[in-house]
């Protein structure tokens, strides 16, 4: 085949991204439905500016065509393990927005199904699609930096979300240091053995009160001997600080953070920049379409994507560590969760 | 009116650029008709992959059409004079890519036409419309440098276009060095009175047997006292070099290249950046969009857009006298070529 | 008084480093006697190029000397103790090399002891005066970052030392991260609460054979809140690598290395900058003469130097709760090791 | 010889600097006498601390001792030519401060005594000694950017000097540009075959009124085909800006400012960095040590020093060449000068 058939369920924030790159940006590829649960008249109004011809809150409608051979999963996390399940029944390949859900023996039952099922999935972090940490992990395989030893991640959000959303985020080490997660195991090529993490009430009491912290830091070790250090914290008030840095046996990869432009204004009292990127649509965006292309090319060329499934599991299985390690205060292996 | 109707004239390279902006990127802005003098079989399956519903060779039904109400002009140079010409008398807005023309006679025609019927004329010096350049002008306005005492302009090509591009090009000074003009012009926020211009042939003989140089410098004077320097190459093996400074009475703003990534790869040996954006699609790609939209803005709100066809035919003076300083090798006034 | 009569007990590598400085950079300060164990060929031409009038095997020419008002230690470490008592006890202030001991009863006597005499006592980490990260914590003293949250050290040796030196070190972090204890502490403005480290053999197995590791990472909880991130490495092959970052509530300071010059070298392949500085000497140079000037003019001002005593017993006490954190894998409270 | 005797004429503030840099921070040198026409109290006591043994303001005691190899003269600029002059028929090795004179004239009597006594003749231009214009000059050298073909130098000094100095420096292209004549030629490697300047007085109309401009640009163009740009201004507000490029047929080397510090402070409003060094004390002390002691070095390997006195003349030729230029509004040909 040369082009791909899709079909998107859920048009929300997200949705509407990897729809418009879909239309926009993306080659070999088709968009013939879109599904949501609700569709509004703002929704419909959207759609039709995008040309979408399909507009449906019937997903059915989409696992039924045989014209579709591939599924775009960015509804509401809840519903991401039944739809990769129906999507892998229906023998389409399957992209979903990451998590694949929040609790671990459902991804291992739904990673089963799509195992049986001999589907392709791919789960979307799409920060290993950034220009800068792409480059990095280019540096790591192709052995400039050597065998790595030490992983730094730094991810600070520029503001905490509304508390409303923190009581239901799971916390911040499964809500917001997942993508880490994800960029250390990504960087260094191996699997976390054990986690140590920590965290405080810095920003907002509020936070704390809904039984969250808005700093965290870990450190992570790995199969291979490397280690991690992340940082996070909830707002960076200078913008969106998202830094990644590979230490190896002969050489050091860092990215440093995108600029908003490449002026610098020299005056008698100091030099000025603007400040980075504020949040993660400016600092990210490009990601998500090179994400979803490059998932489209594996299907062309029937090889298998990443981040898959397991990394989707391991990803979780490292905030639970992380969550016991915090709570218990001491270092927690993975394979206590495993076995849980 | 809340939206601006367009046709537009020429769908050649520059030309899909502004229709891709047109229907992708751009808001308040409908795309009617595109023509263009010859339509092959890949034009027509590219206008139908865009969604282009009416694409003609019959260049009246832009100009006859009443609901248009802004003509885009992206056809061959030598076409761009007749066009705002008939674009005015049809009391269309005008957006024309640049140069006017060549021949300054015909500019000044061109612009009593336009001035005659009213209406809005901008032409597409893109640069203004990146980012850093915009932010560097954004310091010199807002008073943070001070009054312009030098500007630095670097502006170097990658690689020479054929020599049969050189041959009709016009002269380095007309062809490559005229969005140098346009930008130093914009920066001093003042009009050249006399210019210097040098040049050698150190990259290619064959530019040199064109009658050409290949590498050029020029000293500009502004009325309002600044001076700039400009130097340009048709081959910088790093990339496309496009750096531009402005010191003043209180402070200097500097825009350095653009990264294609912020890593840093550290080894025994040495440090490694990797090289900048090859060339200008990859630099200015996104200053087309915000220049177009720019454009459509200026029609909504009723206001005069620069730069305008004053700027159009100052860049192309400019240039004039750039050739014949170097010809003659001396200072040329402004005034010289005024009065020819 | 306007002037310090100093005498130098120690004219080893570090020594020599600050009789160099005392003579040739600092201002205020005379030298009157340098003495040492072991006086060779070598070091008496030195001293004679010098021009040191008063080279001695005799400690106690500065000991019982009056004119002589502070003794500048910088002998092997297993004296240290031993000469700050003697010098309080001779009534003269005290510049001591760290660490004052690695055995923390025999600092906190020796502390007692120069309580009791009154005397002034500076303890020599050095790093504190580097102009970068003296920058970094002006920045948090003048409330520039607001209230720490987030404190990053990167410390990373190009080159592992002998394994002999190793052997009797007394582990990587006592020997080495020992700096990043007093940085963190500087840069926090607060004293550590819990210490977790981690490290892994990974430069040199001969390095685990000796009992030590050659990688290390650790978190700090401080009493404030803050945190921090260190991480060191025997072996970085592309030099001395030296950051320090705090981020707190209205901003981020960050300290990148030193650069060996400032010149980029742009090609067809990539951007070249020459590799970061070597080593200590290269890096810190400056720091020593800062730093040795800054404790003269506390005795000139009759103001109380930092880091003192009480930093020079802290910055142990964390290295041991680190030591045992490491061996025991769970973080180690500081009054665990306190109340030893 | 494995040790180098001088002496040293002139005790000002250059002349200070090499003497401390002689006493403190040279290899295989000796000073053996310092001479000045006026000795006062304060340059007394400062030979005292310095531990000169002989001060003098007998010059002959430099010229009449035979163990005195090299001179090294820090006189006043018309005294320069007289002391060369001197010190060649004294068969001494001779440094000598920039300028040689300003007559041309003189200057080539001065240089046929130097080559008639056959001495070894070297001219203070220290910025080929800074560190990252001589990292520039080894990219040059050693193939790494191809054959020059553009060179740009930005060279801004912080504030003017007072009146009464501007009234006799000669002109700011005898003054000031001259650093960067001999910084083009150093860089491009060949001579100046023609000169282009302009300058305005944008600064202070008394500069003005003294017959001088404080801001000027200037291209050269050199016998290798090589183009330069300069530009000069008396105030830059934001410190002592030196930036040097050279763009070649294969690469471009380009020396950026040297940083006050490494830290960058990040806030809501922007990203903040320290002003850069703010005059040449700052930004070249180095140079002075690294070019004296070459100077030696070049005596004890019997090699012919460069900046020598042909670089020497040069400068000033073109300094001559520019001020004609500026006087006339028209390029000059550095022939014209010389046959003058």
């Amino acid at each position: 085949m040369d082009k791909v058939m899709v079909g998107v369920i859920g048009a929300g924030r997200i949705g509407k991204i990897h729809i418009e790159n879909l239309l926009r940006k993306l080659s070999n590829v088709e968009l013939k439905v879109v599904a949501d649960v609700k569709i509004d008249k703002t929704l419909e109004e959207w759609a039709k500016e995008m040309g979408i011809a399909n507009l449906t809150t019937n997903v059915n409608e989409i696992f039924e065509d045989p014209t579709i051979e591939a599924v775009i999963i960015a509804s509401s996390t809840d519903s991401h393990a039944e739809f990769i399940q129906r999507a892998a029944k229906a023998k389409k390949a399957i992209f979903c927005e990451k998590p694949i859900d929040t609790d671990i023996s459902r991804i291992k039952e739904t990673l089963k199904i799509v195992k049986e099922y001999g589907v392709k999935l791919m789960v979307g972090f799409n920060r290993r699609f950034d220009r800068n940490f792409m480059r990095v992990h280019e540096a790591v395989l192709s052995g400039q930096v050597g065998q790595p030893h030490i992983i730094k991640i730094t991810s600070r959000d520029p503001s905490p979300p509304p508390i409303e959303y923190i009581k239901v985020s799971g916390g911040i080490f499964l809500d917001m240091t997942i993508h880490d997660w994800d960029m250390a195991r990504f960087q260094a090529d191996s699997e976390v053995q054990e986690v140590y993490a920590n965290g405080a009430v810095l920003i907002d009491p509020k936070i704390g009160e809904a039984g969250d912290v808005d700093t965290a830091v870990a450190v992570l070790k790995f199969e291979n001997g490397a280690m991690a250090l992340i940082d996070n914290t909830r707002q960076a008030v200078y913008g969106y600080d998202q830094r990644v840095e590979v230490f190896g046996s002969i050489g050091c990869a860092m990215a440093d953070n995108e600029a908003t432009n490449t002026v610098r204004i020299y005056t008698a009292e100091c030099t000025n920049l603007d400040t980075i990127p504020h949040f993660f649509l400016e600092r990210y965006i490009e990601s998500y379409a090179t994400e979803l292309q490059y998932f489209i090319n594996c299907l062309l060329n029937d090889e298998n994507p990443r981040p898959n499934g397991h990394d989707g599991l391991q990803n979780v299985l490292v905030a639970m560590a992380a969550q016991k390690s915090f709570e218990e205060n001491r270092p927690v292996k993975l394979s206590e969760i495993e076995n849980d």
